[in-house]
């Protein structure tokens, strides 16, 4: 039924190495099937001007594709002049869905800022993203807990991001490139370790869906993010 | 309770002026409240490359704000060089959710580009923009029609939009400035005039929210929606 | 003679509807025949760097349309990156004639900025963003003067503008776009209102004028502007 | 009483050397005073879209400052990013200026570029590109004629201009840059060889001026003007 | 003596992991130390505009640095709205490397753009891109020429760089970071498997050099590359 | 055998012409043959943001030309938006090689921008530069000499550079456009006065070269150099 033989409600391979830059506080590589996303988190002292003087803390996200992740090239942004709005509009939900498992008191007035970029591209980037982002801020948290500068942990929970969709009539999990281009319903769905909701984006093209299928595909994410969890654990425990 | 007094399930006054500019083929200045926006649908006769000689018709909207349409001056985008992050973000929505509601082959290959432009911002001008930029669209198509161009109805179903929000611990309807800038959890919902979804958009910032929280919001956006597609039906079928 | 009918030395109808948006310190929406522009006056505590502790205001202007302001679509300029030539001249024009009618000692270091957006274009958008401006300025001064922030009132005289043109041979009053677009020679003429001279525009396009036409141009630009002053009047001392 | 002890109605000294570069179709370098500005004048086959297949031909003009031609040092417009807005509204004017001249019909289909780039600025450098502009220009088509490429003469009369202001409560011809600075009043003519006005831009920064003024100042500018012209046609009848 | 204990004609170890990306027609990640680059080449049948109809094939390159790849976060070149110019510098480094060993006839009229986007630096980014892109170059003309596309073989000899300088008064072959930030001189050297030199590159940053310093390192860039030459070897005929 | 009837070995004429406008510190026109750059040093009191406190003076370069310095008119690069990836290229080379000749300690903490302007190209421009541009700076090392601003000279020793190539198989000096066109390789050469060197860039375009033309190229540019520097002598020491 599917293109790649998997079961409606099963993952692709999941895999996650750790500390794959020696610069960055700390990093990932993010395998889901056949999606790379290279992450990593630096931490800065400075704070963006409107949180100068208040305590807090920030995370911010950027989100870059190599040219050629994709099946054909695509131009550099940094040669167009500009980042896409398709890139914009990703980056500022890696960064929203980061900060909702954050304790920005406890983090005090520092910033990270996590770079997310797509080493090759099989559908589903923005939420490898999200998933091995925080496996990088993870890591870094862990730095600045071992040396002291930040006391009580101000990661309050693992947030983890799937997509799924409706692919030839059926609600599918995960869904793969060419999933992704047929499907007329797609969502991504970022949630906590616990199961609470942090982001739910379900978009029809050209389309539209009911309550009872908005439903559906939220019990598969429940079930792809609990198993994405696992690998974050795995990950960043060992 | 609200800081406007309203009912936790209570739209502001909704008021939809049609044919407000005399050159645009389809127009309307929406207010929802004190906000105002400015809705223009332009025909064009091209489409954009990807769909050249493919008999589909294409729908895509921009957004923009008067630099003061808000309580403090916001720099002009034409000044600062281009579009910002969340400028982007919204007009692909709009775009987004008014082509779920066109049959794009009865359409033919032609293009509307629905502008959005807001007068006077106090909150959910994105729903007003969507809203109101089907009204814009539902008029230039009425033309297309009557001149005989465009034989069967492309559009589908009314598209409409409203936000909803945890505000003060309590699920409200249609949140206005002093609420969306206070809300732990805030969604967008765009359905049909059939309640089917188009798009849902639920985050929490620096937050989380329950499925059951999601469903209460929902059913709220569902009585909102309802509101507002008897004001489209009202602007556009007089 | 005229495509509208209108005598040689008649303006258009002139509206001026004040306060016509919650946020700004002055606005208003000037209707010159068609064409119709929203004008803000924003009071900013800070100067350009080069006034700082010189004891001096400022007044500036910015200027758009929206991208359906005209009769066929334009492109919109945060999306062009950058603003037009025209748009450049233009709100340069409108910053240096309102600068002429402000005693800047009596302002005070505070800046307002007054914003023009074009809702509607049919020709002389620019003279109806300087006669309206000005209106916005003055509403934004005398809430100044009211909460005793200024003693003094800043504001000399008023400032009003008009074209005037050379169509099918006869110089006329006030042109619309069907005359703007045929006119050999045009001029923009701006007057304070005990009718001395501010700016003076007058450009033949493949064309060339005499000094006996320009005067003639001169002569009705003083009616028309006597007109203006009067409706300015109405506006804001009701 | 003038700075530079010059008459009220004296011009400064005027120098137009030609051919100065060998790669351009026209050249000169006019030097009024310590203004020195170098005109090119490029022939180029094609014409903007707007004209293909018109017939007409089109003159454009672009001019730019040196980062050293003034006193400080200014920013490179290429490493800004853009031209300014005095830029634009510069090389507007000077195009607009030339236009005036050309029977685009006798011009035949094709476009000449006027490049002003002035080497030393002290004052009324987009007078001294008008004037010098039109030199690089006669010379551009001159060529064209003497090639047989076009038949009959398509520049009409002289364009040159000139600026004059109020200083020191004085009406003075061709301000230089210490005038210029502080000349409450200031205008730019630009006249034909027969004196028939092409433009007449006159401003009051923070002032403003009389028709018994404008008139004084018109005619010092014929004055300088006449003397203008004389100087073009030694440069280019030789 | 060197910070890594090298001697002063030591490689540091190289590694190159061929077809690391399932999308690009030639790939490898080249480790020359803790430098890292990826670099594919693309495949596409267009030239460029000075090319079309001449039979003649072209090679170009892009160059990029992840955020995270040093020290310290840089800046990403898409929000900065441009590349830098070092980015620039070294992309046309690297194209016209690569083409001085290119048979551009026998390529035919097509195009390969090589990306080269640096995952973790530390010292000779532009050496290791040219050494590594060169490899998938040849990967993916090894790919035309077994599916027939290409009949005679483009690639002349192979194309390696390597730099060396001067570092702590001793002249060193491939510097690392730690000594390229101290030296006063030192030099890019590109060159054929046969020895025969495409580019040399040789800069002095506050400091100057002899012609016999210039022989000496010439010498170690010789030696370098042809260790270089083995690795590529290795890497691409297994 | 040279398309101008050179010998291999000779220069073209040689010109320097000093303090051609009266605002920059130092300033000259050098013409190489029908190469002509127009050199200005500007003095500013302030050092870029990491030289501050640091006791050290800075040099930096810009490189610009003109649109019609070339056989057919180039866009503007301020109208593109851009300096293009040569213009960067040549202006960092040229600010690296003046900065090869400086005691920025002697200096001062102040900054001395050296602009390239090229007003008519054969060939060579970037070479021009550096040679006229050392001679701007030379100039404005003098005057704050002569004030007194500085104590011990800054500049070590002379600056010049000149471009080598092989034409027709033939290695010769001082290559003019149609040379360089058709030169398979080609360098330049930054030297002091002394004969040390600064800069070499040899790029072969398309061919390679060997040790053997290496050399011989670089015997032709010192005895090049020794020649600019005479030229350089005569013209700030007069």
């Amino acid at each position: 039924m599917r293109p790649s033989g998997r079961d409606v409600s099963e993952m692709r391979p999941i895999s996650i190495e750790t500390n794959v830059t020696k610069h960055a506080e700390g990093s990932c590589l993010i395998k889901i099937g056949d999606t790379h996303v290279l992450c990593t988190a630096s931490l800065e002292a400075r704070v963006p001007p409107f949180l100068r003087n208040s305590g807090l803390g920030w995370v911010t996200a950027e989100y870059g594709m190599l040219p050629r992740s994709t099946g054909s090239r695509m131009r550099r942004e940094a040669t167009a002049g500009k980042q896409g709005g398709r890139t914009v509009e990703i980056q500022r939900l890696i960064g929203r869905s980061l900060r909702a498992g954050v304790d920005r008191v406890a983090m005090g007035e520092r910033q990270i800022t996590v770079d997310c970029d797509v080493i090759q591209a099989d559908g589903g980037t923005r939420c490898a993203a999200i998933t091995g982002g925080w496996v990088a801020l993870r890591l870094a948290v862990n730095k600045l807990m071992k040396a002291g500068d930040i006391i009580s942990d101000p990661l309050t929970d693992h947030v983890a991001a799937v997509s799924c969709g409706v692919y030839a009539g059926q609600p599918v999990l995960d869904l793969d490139y060419p999933e992704d281009s047929d499907a007329g319903v797609d969502g991504n769905f970022v949630l906590t370790g616990a199961g609470k909701m942090i982001e739910v984006q379900m978009s029809a093209e050209g389309s539209t869906y009911s309550r009872d299928q908005m439903n559906t595909l939220l019990d598969l994410a429940e079930k792809g993010i609990s198993e994405l969890v696992v690998a974050q654990k795995q990950a960043t425990e060992s």
